[in-house]
């Protein structure tokens, strides 16, 4: 039976790399590497450094999948990705049945962890349920950049028995977030944090957190929102792109 | 300067630990321990089996903090929390300064995160404001336990877009909890999720995930509430203590 391994491997600091992911990756026969966006090139050279890295005996195959672009014609941004998910799932398909021979062991390596904001297992769920390639496969998790921003911050996420809300920038710009005490954005390309006009909410930011382009900024939101937002935007113009993560702490939300 | 680690360790499966807290854990001298509450002899013992798995020259002493237990004389929750704070940061800073030699490197090893529901790293800013005692400090991420039960339940926390929260018992069984489509609940002794009437909502539920005791449970939440709490109860019968964090999916809860 072909195996297939799904593995965290953080989200840019080599060194969060768990010993169950090296473990696994040291029985990989063929890793799947995708490649997307603009960040393609210098997410793509981590995967190849972190597999250099901990990889003992080098007998492995690497095969490059470049990521079809999403359909621009198909106006519903759930339906589009949706459309998206079922050609990766045949790209995906072809490739386990034409490149793994049946006692082989393949690999995606995915930035962060894999339950967190990425398809990757939704598209598995659809290859199984197509029935045409059969195979076993696990999950490995991963260091999240959540926890990353945390730890680079000092600061835990939640205080004494609060919750923690995680979404996207979207959503908050859409007003879809409740009033929580603790909120991390991700996925926010439009500094969404420029909206929050309550003058006593905290921001913990940051920036290619974990790599040595690190980034990190914290303050009051309203007073520090300017200048985040244009650390980040010479951040992105001097290496092409920036993935960055916050969290707002807001402490008038505070419940009994 | 003394230097202190606060170093995640993961929640239960001794291949969780990272290449960092490796490294960390490598250059201490001194390991402060906590211990508390039901399940402290195995928490402890984790904590060992995992300094002698992964350090290489063994020379560490190991400092027992038997913690204190919350004043019950005290009625309000938060109020009893900050007091018993207060009582770890004296105890902490009177270790720090007695045990820990000025060029000397001590360690926390936390549960899972320290970000998430743990309070070490307020007692350490408390100690910092005190200034009674002086030291640098760094904070490495480790696997929460939220990551372990997506990975084990093969699922991703979020659908494409969407929220998560993750919250405790308490809050969810007092209907503090927002219409959110993913709800992650940690820290709920009263199985709280028996509270959901809604029969759309599907639980995936998992008690001492990553170790061998793992038991790992999933379906409608109207369906399976009561053998999960009867899997939960036998369990905590057995072992003499339960940790146990769920998520619940709400598929109506879901916006355009
Ligand atoms: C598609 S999501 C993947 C998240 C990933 N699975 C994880 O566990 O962190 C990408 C988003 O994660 C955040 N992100 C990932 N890596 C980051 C990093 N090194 N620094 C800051 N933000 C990061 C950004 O918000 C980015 O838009
Ligand atoms: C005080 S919190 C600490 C959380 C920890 N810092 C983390 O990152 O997972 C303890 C709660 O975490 C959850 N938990 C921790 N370890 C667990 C495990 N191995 N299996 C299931 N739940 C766990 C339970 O909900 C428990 O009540």
């Amino acid at each position: 039976m072909r195996k297939l391994y799904i593995i965290g491997i953080g989200a840019g600091n080599p060194e969060h790399v768990t010993i169950q992911a090296i473990k696994a990756m040291n029985q990989v026969d063929v890793f799947f590497v995708t490649s997307k966006g603009e960040a393609k090139n210098d997410l793509m050279q981590f995967r190849k450094d972190i597999c250099e890295r901990y990889i003992d005996e080098p007998s492995y195959r690497t095969i490059e999948i470049v990521d079809l672009e999403r359909d621009p014609s198909i106006t519903s941004y759930t339906s589009r990705v949706e459309a998206w998910h079922k050609q990766r799932a045949l790209t995906y398909e072809a490739l386990l049945k034409n490149e793994l021979q049946e006692d082989e062991c393949g690999a995606f390596l995915i930035w962060g962890d894999p339950s967190l904001y990425d398809s990757t297992l939704r598209v598995v769920d659809q290859i199984i349920s197509r029935g045409q390639v059969h195979f076993d496969y696990e999950v490995i998790p991963g260091i999240t950049s959540i926890q990353a921003l945390a730890a680079r911050h000092k600061i835990t996420l939640n205080g004494v028995g609060e919750s923690i809300c995680i979404t996207t920038g979207r959503q908050l710009s859409a007003g879809l977030v409740s009033d929580t005490e603790n909120v991390v954005v991700m996925l926010d390309g439009e500094c969404s944090f420029k909206n929050v006009l309550n003058q006593e909410v905290e921001i913990y930011w940051g920036a290619y957190i974990g790599s040595d382009k690190e980034i990190l900024l914290s303050g009051r939101v309203t007073e520090k929102a300017e200048s985040i937002e244009m650390a980040r935007s010479a951040a992105r113009e001097k290496n092409g792109w920036v993935m960055d993560t916050y969290l707002l702490r807001n402490p008038s939300a505070r419940r009994p």
